[in-house]
């Protein structure tokens, strides 16, 4: 990495990462993909002239989940950077993590007790409604908020699921994250202690047992969530941060949570705006455009569509996004990327390890290899199949970033 | 590799790997190879609905022995992992290597005496007849049995060659793989002294220094095989096993010693049956189907006829698998891989560097993008050219058997 760094140069040029997320896919109708579905007239003008082709998001066969899946388009590779279970579960939630910050998963669970020994009966508290979790987390927080020097930050997830935040006055360490999950994994077992290597380590995982000990006088008298399990104990990773790595003044459009934190987790600028459909990111777009050397935009619904095998919902985005590419196209950027961090087949309804369509567009590129921006058209590119994180030195390389490397 | 240990999950699924030895070609006959030229009607039609690609067996340019082209079919990094010459000889000769062997090539040749030092004069004896290579390895047999603790296995090989296994009642470490050959590599000089370093090497170099002398007492009589050069002092590798690796309980149905030796390395069940003819594998591949979650099938014949340079040959053997193509469909395996552990092009002779095509059959893929199974057409293919080490983790991903990395 640090070649490529000596390599970086600046300039005016502006770049353009869409990612349509989970865009890759499988034949399902008609043996067609959704792109393959989708009429785009605009897209299949544009790929006609950019360099097309198809990324491994993180290695072969390798299935990504949306951490690992950015990472590799940001230009990190994700085989070398762990984020951990509870900081992308807090990004998820949309906590602005800080320094200072443990993060955990936690899950309310029912236990039963045997001569004062917590036995777990459920690991998940029977899915508990997300309403009731609300109710329950209301009750936490009002009734935790600091333990030792440590403040408590509690937020609800779906049906058993919550975020909880250890906010310290002083910096953390990765050592928390020799922390073991309390959750034994079984029913019929009681919880585990959390144990961690390290001073540091030692003192949270006191403080974590503090905590369950407390929701659990607390919640003693819940018919279900009567307990909770804690996984995941994490940092934020201390990321080089994108005008370190490619000297790009970067911005994020973004409408979920996740996705605005794993850009804020290589320093991209997280840009507020109004809405959560594609019109209103592009909108702000336009607005945020002159301000940045490197926008990423991101698109959830492709991926979401995916996830419910909702083959003609995907295939609707896709058209619906083709819509905006003229706008897009009229800002006249020096690069515009259009890819995605995965592959969602509705025939999985999953993530999958399948490589997923990229498309640089740029005055300097062969073109004229595919007609279409479809997952077999791109296997005919210039771009061949390449590893994900390495597709941030091609966009600077496109964008006249990287000067020549040895005389 | 432990990233992919920690994604392995199990399920029911069954993989069949089928590799055809040395399938990949060059052009030699009206511009085509004998895959492009064979008629595979089977495989035409499984291939439209397959991904198809092209694997590179060890790196660009390097044409692998058989040893490392399996390794990396295997999921092995064959680049990371050496087989000594002197267990590739003994796996070749059908040995069940143990932890406690040391392997050595032996190669019988001739030497005269000047002030009663030999001087090689003929490094392979003349190449003598394997027949004769048989009486005098029996000679040897019967007259030395045992040097110290270890006890002497020999086994001839073709004409000049030999395999030596000392057998001793401990372990051996890979120390006495720093043993040199004894082998001057030109004539007119005498044999080397093998000298090892540590101690368990210093050992053996004096027990193989002690049987070279015994040999040469014992043959010195013989007219051109009066002595022995010794090679490859090598012990079993210590190889992570496939259940171990990949989860799989995995069986291999080969016909030849090596590719069963290669197999057992990595700990497949070596799977007995009568016959050496593609019928016979496949008699066996049914019988034994439901016992495994993973079958090596290996045919052998397309290498050994690319090797001869036996053009129609290969066109024949390839034919004459595609005829077996329904029968083995008909098992319906979670995955179906055919490929070739290197290319034997016929006009070569010889193994060769040329990237190998592979076809993945699952429910899983793209297909549609090829219309044979043949050099060409697989790079089209959606899978690329990748390096062989990879198909592993494709065959596990196709197979459902790889969680998600991340979330």
């Amino acid at each position: 990495m640090d070649t490529l760094k000596n390599l970086i140069k600046k300039n005016d040029s502006k770049i353009l990462l869409i990612v349509l997320d989970g865009i890759g896919d499988l034949p399902l109708k008609d043996g067609k993909t959704p792109l393959e579905t989708a009429k785009t007239p605009n897209l299949d003008t544009l790929a006609k002239k950019s360099a097309l082709g198809l990324h491994i998001p993180v290695d072969y066969g390798i299935t990504p989940g949306s951490g690992p899946g950015h990472l590799g388009i940001f230009g990190y590779d994700p085989l070398k950077i762990n984020i951990g279970r509870g900081v992308l579960e807090a990004l998820g939630a949309g906590f602005e993590l800080k320094e200072t910050d443990v993060a955990i998963r936690g899950n309310f669970a029912t236990v039963k007790y045997e001569n004062g020994i917590p036995i777990v009966v459920d690991r998940r508290a029977g899915r508990i409604p997300t309403e009731e979790n609300k109710r329950l987390i209301k009750n936490l927080s009002e009734n935790i908020s600091q333990i030792e020097d440590a403040q408590i930050i509690l937020k609800s997830g779906m049906e058993h699921r919550f975020v909880a935040v250890f906010r310290f006055p002083h910096l953390v360490s990765s050592e928390v994250e020799t922390i073991n999950d309390t959750d034994p994994q079984a029913i019929g077992k009681p919880p585990l202690k959390p144990l961690g290597k390290g001073e540091m380590a030692e003192k949270v995982s006191r403080i974590a047992e503090i905590f369950s000990q407390k929701v659990a006088e607390l919640l003693k008298n819940e018919p279900k969530a009567n307990y909770v399990l804690l996984r995941g104990f994490s940092v934020k990773p201390n990321l080089e941060t994108f005008e370190e790595r490619f000297g790009l003044k970067a911005g994020c459009i973004a409408t979920y949570p996740m996705y605005k934190g794993l850009a804020s987790l290589v320093g991209m600028k997280i840009i507020d705006f109004e809405g959560m459909d594609i019109k209103d990111e592009i909108k702000t777009l336009k607005r945020e455009w002159q301000n940045f050397d490197f926008i990423f935009l991101h698109i959830k619904k492709t991926d979401s569509s995916g996830e419910d095998g909702n083959f003609d919902m995907k295939t609707k985005i896709i058209e619906e996004f083709d819509s905006f590419l003229p706008e897009i196209l009229a800002l006249n950027p020096s690069v515009l990327c259009i890819t995605g961090d995965h592959s969602t087949p509705c025939l999985l309804k999953a993530h999958s390890w399948h490589p997923v369509p990229v498309l640089i567009y740029s005055p300097y590129v062969l073109g004229n290899t595919s007609i279409r921006f479809t997952e077999r058209e791109c296997l005919k590119g210039e771009l061949g199949i390449f590893y994900a994180y390495k597709l941030m030195p091609l966009l600077l390389a496109h964008a006249g970033r990287l000067k020549k490397y040895g005389a």
